[in-house]
């Protein structure tokens, strides 16, 4: 029998890649994606789609409002950096302040109502934003932490790991690796500022980020037309 | 200037115990309470009603859903255990998985927002029901992850600090101390399964653990007419 997993699915190309990772390990994988007041909704649908056709026990979105807080372009009326040089030290205004932290929590509470012990996330700490909630040494703070918090920390049952099987990949990496698995990279979204009908703005950080990593892997991305 | 903190208020006892605390240290109070499916949402009512009594610089609540995962008397169809022993070891079915995490999550992101590095929680292990997300060693892991997951722990700056002034007192000292700060306690609600207008059930674990508190500290508790 599959072990359960819960997959972290954001409708991006890299979580996309991680489910892909997930079920080819063996894993029955239950997505998880969060509807929080994000300026990109159109990654939800894509979420949805990919959970479809990748076969996923089960697909659920939490939904809660995080610009209630606002702090980031995403959430707030800040607007979103374009033609930004992505190379750039420092944390852009699109990292939205814990939310790896609040997404991972969700998805230790799923995970411990399906006693799984498998988190799966795709942080990247090489082509990625300078989020501090994308560095190993937060993630391994996670682990630590979630193995105190639930029963089975308590109980000193299974210990619950979260799998991040992208963090020291390229953004070329990733993409091949999903090819590979049969990902369809038509289906996902990476713009955090795109039209109404889900078209990429090209020149946001994370539309930048995509299309070095299709330029580098040699592949053409499915979203150019 | 007062210093911002955020601090986690249920409505029950604890957490305005806890709220009077942090004001009395001196800290500028923002109070975040949840509305998460929880078959007690009578405890919301009176969260806001206390924060506006305490004097708050904004009390908000975050709307989401744990009943999409289930797996406690308080969020699913599961009945509340009525009469048991509370010294009864073992963790009893009312905890809910990751329910802490999920909330300090929720207010690391708020205190990042705000600037500030100071969450306050009313987690008790003593006089408590034995969840595993109330333990001093959980929340010192909590605490590390925290400051490894923001801005300023990528920049190294100001350190988070959670807050957790209840964590070895028995219930009676917790009164006590509340009282001593003028807590209203006829304003807090602790019962898992109140009536629709409040009234406490008088049996459930947290109503015991009340009566237990007042009887011990020699106190009337003004729930009971």
């Amino acid at each position: 029998m599959r072990k359960n997993a819960v997959v972290l699915l954001s409708g991006g190309l890299d979580s996309a890649t991680v489910l892909a990772i997930a079920k080819n390990e063996g894993f029955l994988p239950h997505t998880l994606s969060f509807d929080y007041g994000q300026r990109h909704r159109w990654e939800l649908e894509q979420a949805c789609r990919i959970a479809e056709k990748t076969g996923v026990a089960c697909h659920q979105v939490i939904r809660f409002d995080l610009r209630a807080f606002g702090g980031s372009a995403l959430t707030s009326d800040i607007v979103v950096p374009k033609g930004r040089d992505v190379s750039d030290a420092g944390i852009p205004i699109t990292y939205v302040p814990a939310r790896n932290t609040i997404f991972l929590s969700f998805a230790l509470a799923w995970a411990e109502t399906l006693g799984s012990s498998d988190i799966f996330i795709g942080v990247n700490a090489l082509d990625y934003s300078g989020y501090p909630d994308c560095r190993p040494e937060y993630i391994a703070a996670y682990q630590r932490m979630a193995n105190l918090a639930t029963k089975a920390g308590v109980q000193g049952g299974q210990n619950l790991t979260i799998h991040t099987p992208l963090i020291q990949l390229t953004k070329a990496e990733i993409i091949r690796a999903g090819l590979a698995l049969g990902v369809d990279y038509s289906l996902t979204s990476s713009c955090y500022d795109p039209s109404p009908d889900g078209r990429p703005c090209g020149t946001c950080d994370s539309c930048q980020l995509r299309r070095k990593g299709f330029a580098e892997a040699g592949m053409r991305d499915p979203l150019q037309n």
